[in-house]
């Protein structure tokens, strides 16, 4: 949905903003074709400093449980706290977004989290950020290895240094710290990614739609890869377990998250990510050579799944 | 089970630790009784740094669901980091406390939270915290006015200031910022508690004891009050999304919890106070005039119960 006239001169918001809500239409299209039963729901709001987004939700699908695709344009004052807290010099702030988690209600289908957006603050210095990561209940490793190559894939078409600087910057930011654990088999992330003397912002909005495009095909590749795989009841709890796991990353350490509940965001919008349900058993130990502790135990080696 | 012996001279901290040991000891007694069926199990755990502590976790009781008590008694170094983001000046600490949440399995039942805690640093600075606070999933006003009318017993037997500034100081503490509403219905809470012209280390100690030993028989008469009311279905659907406000409290702002993440505290003693299973639904909104939606009015509007 790059505009052909926008190829000859820099990118502005409004344009890049108006490919992220296409974005947004693209996805939901794709993952309603995928789940094949459940459609999202769509929630309209403003946010009272400036802007506001489009929510979709999709509950209680054939697949998907819970899943939230947010589209997000906002600006307006940059709150002083905020602005020392993220080193912002900067009175004001403009942010374009798509953001998506998906829970599947299948046990052996990962839950997946995509976001790419865009800052802009008001002395015109401007940067886009991104990534996309899955956090599987039981890890797969030829699915993880998959999965990998199609993000080296998207990458490499733009800058081969990107795959393994992004996909280091996903291991280091997709972690739980306190529990020592990956919160999945990682993916890829980047921030602060603006022009140089090799790239104009249109190539980088270009490499950022990229990932965006990825989305469904990839997700849809693990997800069909996986569905019609039998389960326990035991294994369903694994997954409650594993959720909880989500949830502390999400509430802990996520910086979306903390930004936006500090920020005054959109609550629903943002929570959208913490799965339907979760839970936390006290001091819980998978038995020793079972599949839940075989992936714990990826969990906990950080796992590089290129080699 | 202060000892007569200390009476007559200022309180160490191994007394202090030997008191709250005791006080677990006399929880668990009567949090069985309570429950009539369910035993805590003995969890014992070493800190790298130094210390260690007992933590008792009791599951699947007739009327607890998952519920903690945990003493602890811990000392090192203390990492700069947390030095300068807690303003304290010293290069070593030394805690020991109790700390208590019990997530009843009946949604009539409400949660409950008490901490005791003892600081002291290496300069020979000390203080003292703590607080009680109650999570109704439903709220029941003549229960919400008891629970508060007891803690003030316990507050004027030591002091007629102490329940105004420390209802007040739980009301500003247990609040869901993000969400704009309180935990539950408040209770008390104090912290950096020390001696002064009026009082020693021990009128201090007495007070905070009193608290915890305030704990039980406070618990046992709203458990009693609630315990056989019939519930549906949906009342247990909306327990679940109350134990996920509380989940986002614990994870967001609790100190003890935030503290006790960062500084390499024993993960699973802390988080022992996240419920078994808790549920997050998109944009869920109570219908108007249902009780679900009455609870929702009290936590908003940050009702003093006393008055």
């Amino acid at each position: 949905m790059v505009s052909l006239y926008g190829f000859f001169i820099t990118m502005d918001r409004e344009e890049i903003a108006l490919n992220f809500k296409n974005l947004q239409v693209d996805i939901i299209s794709g993952l309603e074709e995928l789940d094949g039963l459940g459609k999202f729901e769509l929630d309209l709001w403003d946010r009272p400093g400036g802007g506001g987004g489009i929510t979709r939700i999709l509950n209680d699908g054939s697949l998907i449980e819970k899943g939230g695709v947010n589209f997000s344009e906002v600006y307006g004052a940059l709150d002083p706290k905020i602005r020392s807290e993220l080193g912002m010099d900067s009175n004001s702030f403009y942010a374009t977004g798509v953001s998506i988690v998906i829970h599947p209600n299948h046990p052996m289908v990962p839950i997946i989290h995509m976001n790419v957006r865009y800052f802009e603050l008001d002395d015109g210095k401007y940067w886009f950020g991104g990534g996309i990561d899955l956090t599987p209940h039981y890890v797969v490793e030829s699915d993880a290895k998959w999965f990998h190559q199609e993000l080296k894939k998207v990458c490499d078409k733009h800058d081969p240094s990107y795959h393994p600087k992004f996909s280091q910057w996903a291991d280091d930011y997709f972690y739980i710290q306190h529990r020592q654990e990956t919160r999945g088999v990682g993916g890829i992330f980047f921030d602060r990614l603006k022009e140089d003397n090799l790239k104009s912002k249109r190539n980088i909005f270009e490499f950022v739609y990229d990932v965006g495009k990825s989305f469904v095909p990839i997700y849809s590749e693990i997800v069909n890869r996986n569905r019609n795989k039998s389960f326990t009841e035991s294994n369903k709890q694994w997954q409650l377990v594993r959720r909880g796991r989500y949830v502390e990353f999400n509430l802990v350490y996520d910086r979306g998250t903390t930004f936006g509940l500090k920020s005054g965001g959109r609550i629903e919008s943002i929570l959208m990510s913490l799965p339907l349900t979760a839970s936390w058993v006290y001091n819980y130990q998978p038995a020793e050579g079972s599949e839940e502790s075989r992936t714990l135990t990826y969990l906990k080696e950080r796992k590089n799944w290129l080699i």
